[in-house]
């Protein structure tokens, strides 16, 4: 009998003795980090509430109970029986029924109606039907991703419990080692902003910390073929941490798989489908560019496979000696700061990810509360001596001063913007100004990925600020839902329409202007000196939009037939800072001078050369901690 | 075809047009790091002696000329011709041929005289009798374990060609990264002193250098299995680096080919015997005292058969992009400061592996004089702020001191010393002082390892400080051959007769009291008041000799029949400073202010937590260089 039968053994009898008489334990199994109990009896075990609660906390294990296949209803009696108990309003849009596990997944408009206060509503759905519910939400908006990548999961539950089967084992696989170390290996992401990459090692684990590419450098990718990173094969390592889903920190997860890996990658569930999402675009741009992208589609399928989503604040054992937390970091959509607790007390090292220290429209400011972290690896985008942005209140009022003066002269205004975050940030300005007057309520047209990424918005609003995920919840004010936002999904027909009308405000993708539709509204929008191009975000060098904020007005446009044409960009420049999905320098300062508790040591990573040294320098001289500026290829050892 | 079959098809077309069109070239093959040229013309090679040479300068190559076995003189007749060319005085004591190479190995006592002005009389063997000659010193002392390593790297001859043509071919493999970077990873002796173990790794090569044991500590061994040492199998290493043979660098270099290692160990001469010599002492220890040995004899022989043995001062390729270059490290005998070339003039990285800085009697002091160096990698062992040492001079006065007044008294000095090193220091501080009426002419008494290790420093004058090396080449005044020099040979008997005898010196192992004959010396001299232990190296803490120095004078023997019997230790008890083989603060911090180029980074090593910390503060307040003081298992980017 292998170490973790013996366990699992061990597991069962303890959850046996622990559960009053009546209620049988017919198996135990370790599913990913969660343990599984199946029972002959689950409606006894949903008739208390507190009996799970008890037992997750005394073995220290996330539980999940699922009734023996043998004690359900019917689906066609259990469909009644479940509906039968949940109130009307929930919305419920899908229920399907999983024998194999004895689980059925319920989509509701209104989760938290079928959810009921504290679980409630669920136990008497096991009460009634014997069937283990899980709930998810029907996206408010249709996001095409989401339906395909729950439809995706659907038909891969078979090969995912056996991934989760495998994971599980692993995690609770005996520890070997009776040394005792914490290190960080720099596999990219140092001294420049791009291809983050980092792995955690113990003398028992080694975790990989995102995989990313470096926008506008794509062979400059983390270095993992060395042999501290994958150089002796993908399953070296035994799980990959995704803090969130930007291209930097994502973009080549799925090469995992085809380089073999065959193990866990934990982020938050709107990570996983964000990740999806841009993932699958990044390799769509990289083919029109002519580029080969460095894995197929296919990969894209089974990273978003092996994901196991993670919510904020839960503690979960990823390995024997290390436990993960997500926190959210304030940055996009399921951002997370991770919090990686090492051993039994001995060693904790936080990550920050990317951050935005204080409140936006979309998102609270990062945690930075935790209970204890000796390490802190810092993000520095903005961490140079000057850079502080200007004040959000002050960019939103000059963003609407910009727009009435181009409508009051009978202009367009276009705002080239990411699809993910920043866009959505935009949104919740510009449907605040119409409410209140502020500038006219005119349609906003959203064009590219940004509705579709909308809809991902709105399928988690758990994961936006306080006030806003109560409007969609409680007052069914969901702003996103609002009238004038209008999803440009009549091509270029529609274009030209939008471009020949009435004011109106368009975004679009990319934010660069280094492709996508954008392209086509210059062209369209271009020529009419009435109308504004109003940049809101960072223009990397070397992009076309850093040359038009510099002055070029001749731009090349793809022709028909493939021949360039020069467009003569005629629209007013305008640029307005401040809408930055990262801390600037006060806010990077004040996640450390505020952070509970303070680290001994910071690691300033994922800024360029200036950034990192002053951040580094900055944090030293007014707090006294040891900082380090990395390079890439380096391994720190702090333990 | 293979690239390196295309390379060396390229050579070979290379080397014949650069000969005469008189001399064949019938094949070229790689054996390490040399370059085989095989000629049907060997005598007409022989007779130009510059050809050989602007050959080797041409391809920047080391060349060796072999005859085509075919052109051979019969060995009987070749005997004849070569021992007609030799002058008697040489003193040839074996010839030994090899058909398949047309090598004969020439043992002589004189190699010198074989060899001749330029090598005038080597190429008149060839002349004579087509073979190629290689000339190897008959030991003046007969040292079993140098006969034991030529014979069995003559048995081992077939596999040894077979590991020798591998590792051609992976030298001259054709670079395949793009990328340019120069680490060191640290699996020991950081912050501590023992278990040296390195990796200096670039994108295209990984070597391991030194791999060593921690003498007090058994279970504290260099961290091989991370990925980045050998977790990925033992040939993922390409190449093995050995600074020097004391067991803290060379205990587990045996262990590798245990794990499977099949690649070359770069080591001069005499650090291959006595490596082999100690690690098989080691194995011998481990035994004697009841732990289980890491690895068996046979891996002993493994490592001394994949030895590739360097001079001090030749550029060596050992990996497509890495040169070694050997100097002098003062340390013991056959010591290397290891220079690393990377890439073509890319960066340069020196170990000094451990040193001594001023001449001693044994040695001339380390060099440290290279075409570049920007990164050291220093030996810090008295690198402390006060770590001072006695001059040598006052050293050698005190020592002579107090041997008299012991004999004066009648009684006999008793000395632990180490077998390597300190030992024949001493026997020329002995020999001198008796030969200049400084102390009476009587018996000095060799016990333990030391006659052994003084029969191969004797082998190998040539790494000898300068004037020694002359005594023993040109004026035959050997002083290790001294009459006074006795060999214990006799066991116990012996040891008790001279115990009972006249006035003598004794050395035994082992140096710090912790077993060997020793332990009789003490039991048979100990309890008479008028004889005297003289300590004259370092006693570790927890050693019977730090004991013995403190005060303690009842001492544990095992007694007959394993019974444990208490000992009284009535003699005196002197400790004499200044004969380490280590440089002291002020030489250590000499050798890098004198260092030709200042090296522009120091990494502080081989020394506990305090030592390396003042070191490095040292020499970066002294001379401004940046310095580090790493941990185990960290990993450093130069580049
Ligand atoms: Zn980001
Ligand atoms: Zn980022
Ligand atoms: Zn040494
Ligand atoms: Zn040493
Ligand atoms: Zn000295």
């Amino acid at each position: 009998m292998s170490t973790v039968e013996k366990q699992l053994d061990d597991l069962k009898e303890t959850i046996a003795s622990e559960v009053p008489p009546d209620i049988s334990v017919t198996e135990v199994k370790y599913e990913g980090p969660e343990v599984v109990v199946y029972t002959r009896d689950p409606r006894k075990f949903a008739e208390d509430g507190d009996l799970v609660r008890n037992l997750a906390s005394k073995l220290r294990k996330r539980i999940t109970i699922r009734p023996d296949p043998d004690v359900l209803s019917a689906p066609e009696k259990a469909r009644e029986e479940i509906m039968a108990v949940i109130p009307e309003d929930a919305g419920v849009t899908d229920l399907d029924f999983h024998e194999d596990t004895g689980e059925v997944v319920i989509e509701a408009q209104k989760p938290g109606m079928v959810i009921g206060r504290h679980g409630s509503t669920l136990r008497e759905i096991t009460q009634e039907s014997g069937w283990t519910p899980e709930v998810v939400r029907t996206p408010p908006i249709e996001s095409s991703t989401v339906s395909n990548v729950r439809d995706f999961l659907k038909t891969e539950r078979d090969d995912r419990r056996r991934i989760l089967e495998k994971v599980g084992r692993q995690i609770h696989r005996e520890e070997m080692a009776d040394d005792e170390y914490v290190r960080i290996t720099t596999l990219g992401c140092c001294r420049e902003v791009g291809r983050a990459s980092f792995v955690l090692s113990t003398p028992e684990t080694r975790i990989l910390i995102d995989c990313g590419d470096k926008p506008g450098s794509e062979d400059e990718v983390p270095y993992l073929q060395v042999q501290e990173a994958l150089g002796a094969g993908a399953n070296t390592i035994d799980a990959v941490v995704l803090t969130h889903a930007h291209l930097d920190h994502s973009a080549l997860i799925p090469l995992l798989f085809k380089y073999g890996y065959d193990g866990p990658i934990y982020c938050t569930e709107p990570t996983r489908d964000l990740m999806g999402l841009l993932t699958l675009d990044y390799l769509d741009v990289a083919s029109k560019e002519g580029r080969t992208p460095p894995y197929e589609s296919e990969m894209v399928r089974e990273a978003i496979k092996h994901c196991i989503p993670l919510e904020y604040g839960d503690v979960t054992d990823i390995a024997p000696d290390v436990k993960l937390t997500f926190h959210n970091a304030g940055h996009i959509l399921g951002s997370a700061v991770s919090h990686f607790h090492i051993g039994d007390g001995l060693y904790n090292v936080a990550f920050s990810g990317d951050i935005h220290y204080e409140d936006t429209r979309l998102f609270n400011g990062a945690v930075n509360d935790f209970p204890r972290v000796e390490t802190l690896v810092m993000e520095s985008t903005y961490g140079g001596r000057n850079d502080y942005q200007t004040d959000r209140e002050d960019s939103e009022e000059r963003l609407i001063e910009v727009i009435n003066e181009t409508f009051d002269r009978g202009g367009k205004v276009v705002i080239p913007a990411f699809a993910v975050g920043r866009s959505q940030e935009l949104m919740l300005v510009l449907e605040e100004a119409m409410r209140e007057d502020k500038i006219p309520t005119v349609p906003i047209h959203l064009d590219g990925m940004i509705w579709e990424a909308t809809a991902i918005h709105t399928t988690y609003p758990e994961y936006l600020r306080d006030d806003l995920r109560d409007r969609i919840f409680h007052e069914d004010e969901n702003p996103f839902l609002a009238d004038q936002f209008n999803h440009i999904d009549g091509g270029e027909e529609e274009r030209m329409d939008v471009a020949e009308g009435d004011e109106c405000i368009v975004l679009s993708t990319s934010g660069m202007v280094t492709g996508g539709p954008i392209m086509s509204w210059l062209e369209h929008a271009g020529p009419d000196p009435d109308n504004r191009l109003v940049f809101v975000g960072y223009q990397a060098q070397g992009t076309m939009g850093r040359r038009i904020q510099s002055g070029w007005d001749e731009i090349p446009i793809g022709g028909e037939g493939g021949r360039t044409q020069r467009l003569t960009l005629n629209m007013d420049v305008e640029t307005v800072d401040g809408f930055s999905g990262h801390a600037d320098r006060a806010g990077l300062m004040n996640f450390v001078k505020t952070m509970n508790p303070r680290p001994e040591k910071v690691l300033c990573v994922h800024g360029d050369e200036r950034s990192v040294q002053d951040l580094s320098s900055g944090l030293y001289h007014d707090h006294n901690i040891r900082t380090f500026a990395p390079k890439n290829l380096e391994t720190f050892r702090f333990l």
